[in-house]
């Protein structure tokens, strides 16, 4: 795109040239004159531009991108469009005029239409209905009207938006500021949440929302626009808790035996999150006051340590929340730096081990409006497991340990560079690859899966998990493979690799981790299955939420028994399910109530308390039969 | 009433003497052994001691007032009762123990009844149902209940109060502590007030409220007690605003003029107010902690300042509050000093000039449920006159000027010692009396009536409001009287009287102020009246509000043309009725709900907009003939 000047602007005092226009994506052209409104170009060629302010550039709707001679950016454009938006050529149709021919995509569909578009990208499933239950009203210049009323400012402001607020709502902080503000002579809106106003704004002010995934190890928050639904930046961070316990038994426990430690919890997550506020306004150029609206997802003692509630009883029978999701929390009680009246809202939990971040699976695979049967499978330190469709909807938590996230293996590590990633085996041998495809360091959750799943398939581990080490066994193996059995300190292990300076091994005792992780999860979706009647042929689909759903290798996953032999073709990756649910409830009224009827109505089921467990676990220990 | 001492106690050994307990007010008599309690005397007697605890000294409930020997007070009877009340004679009739013959009265009749005692000392009018909106519900010891639920403790909590609490009430600070407040192993209450929950207390401990009445010159505490609706206490302050100014209007002006204005009158209604809870507190032993609810009345100014709001609209066109009753405000976030998670509630506002002080009044006095329509006045700087019955009801402000309040007059001060407060003329003289019968230093607005309607009557002053002078027609007045009408720097006045050190004198122009205060009052009822289309004679009765109401002389009241020539049958003075009106939504659900509902509907009158005003006005300004 070429900005002319303004010494370029054409003589208006000429006979006008005409240009071309075309617009994309209907490669409708049209000849208008020069300095003539791609708004009116796009009238003349009937092409459909969102405009509810009738071309008067207040409203910022009728977005387009634009390639071609165009003249510089308005201050109406300046106040609607980010620079990096400008610089990458968004304009506003009813504001930018042509400056020679031009072709210009037609940013802004249906509302309808934008929104499934944007979130499809990230979640298939999710059916959004754009309609943030975080707005902006625009009430205008409301001096001439209190100048003629004598209810009360109140009331007048109330009645200006048309009975999208309530009385009730309005706090004392706001009310007083109401004199003053309202009879400044310029133009406002009034934000309000779910009928609860929560301030005033400038008419022209963009209004924002962050969704944050608070994840034990990384929490990630994105920056939304609430008039647009656009996702306008993402940041994330390590959780700075980790100091204190890198799960959430440990940082529970140190909540119990450290009187300071609720405190310091709390403090660690709420600077990481300011940290990762203080990263998407300045990357963006918003305004803290523009934050109107953070929702969070996460799980319950992610969300209690958030809230500074007490999590000791989480891990305690009865394993109970102190709340599953407290109504009228401010960004100012809880110190996060954005607009001080910004309501926090945290997805409602459905127990104390089937938090935000399962409602969040649920609601952004949409298991719970299925007609068919659906399973969705989180796998974390605990692995939820949630099988079930609008009928009924059944949760668990499984203690898969932490062998998944590459944690307690004798060379196991996080997903970070230099892990292994992937590992295949072929008669050329065993292949690896790593983050990053750094030197090797170790090996993290999907390496360890495809390790074990080759492991079996080649028989150097047997169904019962046993590395077979008695050479009448052995070989028959390749060579290769028959050299990377090796004793290690009288226990069997096999060398994934080896260099001068060091010799990484998964080891028998590697290998019962495994069965102890997978088998937890395995048993609790057989619990589940069994106690919704359903066989693998009912179920519709498989979606593996989060990092490591997203990462393994889904055949190996089954080779090895994380889930029965469904066919590759119904299992599927989500992504992070969960922060995606956060999204979904920041932007669509309709998708938070959906989150809080699934909190009240997905049964949560203790696998501890089922009979059948125990046998499930068993068998589900060991491998399938290759 | 005489304590036993526990060495007198009777021996339990011996056979058991009879002793006679008689029960007022019903003067039944039961011969009882010593050592019985007076519950179980009452029941021989067939005598209803209320006692929804079954006698087990855990509700409080069964007060008696003893006379004659009985034992020491138990320690429940100590947690129920205060101190001063025990030393009264107050007992509970399931504890205490009777060592002789007694008279018990009985001091707890059905609920209904007591209540309707209770107030009716105050205003005759007021039909109280006691059900305060704060209350506190027993929830006992809720440790094993935990034990067994998974859901959250919010929400066992709630489920435990059986629909009187909302979820969406709790607030974060109130979550946190659940933990383990829930887990204490202590019975616990909840504290709630129309389904908000507000926190938690011990069983045991008893819940007050306050009930605040904002005067722009005084103000009015009352502790009252939420669960037998008693008043506990009063305590009153002049309004340390009075240092910035009289009345409402030089209050508004400094609010417009000093920036600090605002916060220095919020400031100082906060000192006052908690100068008067202290010193409530401190008279009946009861915790800060355990008052839960404030209600407060005042005019809409007075109701600005105290919720820190700039009033300067009020003062200006078209005069329109900023809020009339606003919602969700703590003791905390003012820093009252009461629990700080009480709810101060202000009962609304009609309008700039008709406050929750009117609401107050109408309440009270029953006009909005009258079936014929009732009139109340209630006189100071500014003058409301409420007119009405159930069917519609009218409201307005007259500018009456503070001559009622004894301002503005050569001679006038306020009602306090030394001020002439009754005037009488007869054959032998004019007769003062003074308040506190002290030496006479000026005349209060009482006084001012008996004056005015005194020299009419003697034809000192003219209906015209002209004090007569010609020789022709004084020569016909007694000796004594012709004496006093004096020149007063070239203006007539009548010296109502006179000592060595001062002269005190009412005077021509005083004369004039009367006529335009009384003129404001009698224009605005004339008004009301012609807009609701009723006689006098269809004015069913007269409600006198406020200190200036109770103590006029309504017949010199009518004489001088205050009011209409209504039957003094009809006219009857109802004291702090606003103040009542606080009390009222304070104690009494229904009562809040009608206040809200009368500030809803009660039509504001702009007098200045009637056409017909100033007719009234200027024929009001006249005083009736003889």
């Amino acid at each position: 795109m070429r900005l002319q000047h303004e010494g370029d602007r054409p003589n208006d005092g000429k006979r006008r040239q005409a240009v071309t226009v075309t617009f994309r994506p209907s490669s409708q052209s049209v000849s208008v004159p020069l300095g003539a409104t791609l708004r009116e170009a796009a009238e003349a060629a009937g092409v459909d531009v969102d405009s509810p302010c009738g071309g008067l550039g207040l409203c910022g709707k009728c977005m387009v991108r634009v390639t071609g001679a165009v003249e510089p950016p308005t201050d109406e454009e300046a106040q609607f469009l980010l620079p990096e938006e400008i610089e990458g050529g968004t304009r506003l149709a009813c504001r930018v005029r042509v400056a020679g021919d031009v072709e210009a995509e037609v940013l802004r569909l249906a509302e309808s239409d934008l929104h499934k578009i944007l979130v499809s990208g990230m979640m298939p499933e999710a059916d959004l209905e754009f309609e943030p239950p975080c707005k902006k009203f625009m009430v205008g210049d409301l001096g001439e009207t209190l100048h003629e009323t004598r209810t009360s400012d109140v009331e007048v402001l109330v009645a200006a938006c048309d009975g999208a607020i309530e009385t009730r709502s309005f706090n004392l902080e706001l009310v007083r500021s109401l004199p003053e503000r309202l009879r400044s002579g310029t133009e406002l809106s009034v934000v309000h949440s779910e009928r609860d106003v929560l301030g005033l704004t400038d008419a022209t002010s963009r209004i924002f929302g962050v969704a944050v995934d608070i994840g034990t190890t990384t929490v990630v928050g994105s920056l939304l626009d609430l008039e647009t639904g656009r996702e306008v930046a993402i940041a994330s961070r390590l959780n700075a808790q980790n100091v204190f316990g890198a799960d959430t038994i440990s940082r529970i426990n140190f909540c119990s035996t450290d009187d300071a430690g609720l405190s310091k919890l709390h403090g660690k997550i709420m600077a990481t999150l300011n940290e990762i506020v203080g990263e998407l306004l300045q990357r963006t150029g918003a305004a803290a006051d523009d934050v109107w609206e953070v929702v969070l997802v996460g799980n319950a003692t992610m969300v209690h340590l958030f809230l500074g509630i007490l999590p000791k009883h989480l891990a305690l029978a009865p394993y109970a929340p102190v709340v599953r999701a407290p109504a009228h929390v401010t960004a100012g009680e809880l110190g996060l730096k954005v607009n001080q009246r910004a309501r926090l809202r945290t997805v409602p939990c459905i127990g104390s081990f089937v938090g935000a971040d399962s409602v969040g699976v649920i609601l952004s695979s949409g298991l719970h409006k299925a007609d068919k049967v659906k399973l969705a499978i989180d796998i974390g330190t605990n692995g939820e497991v949630m099988l079930g469709s609008r009928e009924r909807m059944l949760a668990c938590s499984t203690a898969a340990g932490p062998a998944f996230e590459g944690a307690e293996l004798s060379c196991g590590m996080r997903a970070a560079q230099g892990a292994i990633e992937k590992v295949r085996f072929d008669g050329d041998g065993v292949h690896i690859k790593t983050i990053a495809d750094a030197k090797p360091i170790g090996i993290c959750g999907s390496g360890v899966v495809d390790v074990v799943a080759g492991l079996l398939e080649l028989g150097v581990i047997e169904p019962s998990g046993r590395i077979v080490t008695d050479a009448g066994t052995t070989k028959h193996l390749p060579g290769d493979i028959q050299q990377r059995i090796v004793d290690n300190n009288g226990e069997p292990a096999f060398v994934l690799y080896e260099d001068e300076s060091q010799r990484l091994m998964f080891t028998q005792r590697d290998v019962r981790q495994v069965q102890l992780a997978k088998g937890a999860i395995r048993a609790g979706i057989e619990c589940l299955k069994s106690l919704l009647g359903v066989s693998n042929e009912a179920i519709d689909k498989v979606y593996l939420a989060g990092a490591f759903g997203n990462y393994i290798n889904p055949h190996n996953a089954i080779r090895i028994g994380v889930m029965p032999p469904f066919p590759i073709s119904k299992v599927r990756a989500v992504g992070n399910a969960a922060g995606v649910g956060a999204k979904l409830v920041l932007l669509s009224q309709r998708a938070r109530d959906e989150a809080r009827e699934i909190a009240a109505t997905t049964e949560h089921i203790e696998l501890a308390d089922l009979r059948s467990f125990q046998d499930h676990y068993m068998e589900a220990m060991l491998f399938p039969e290759g």
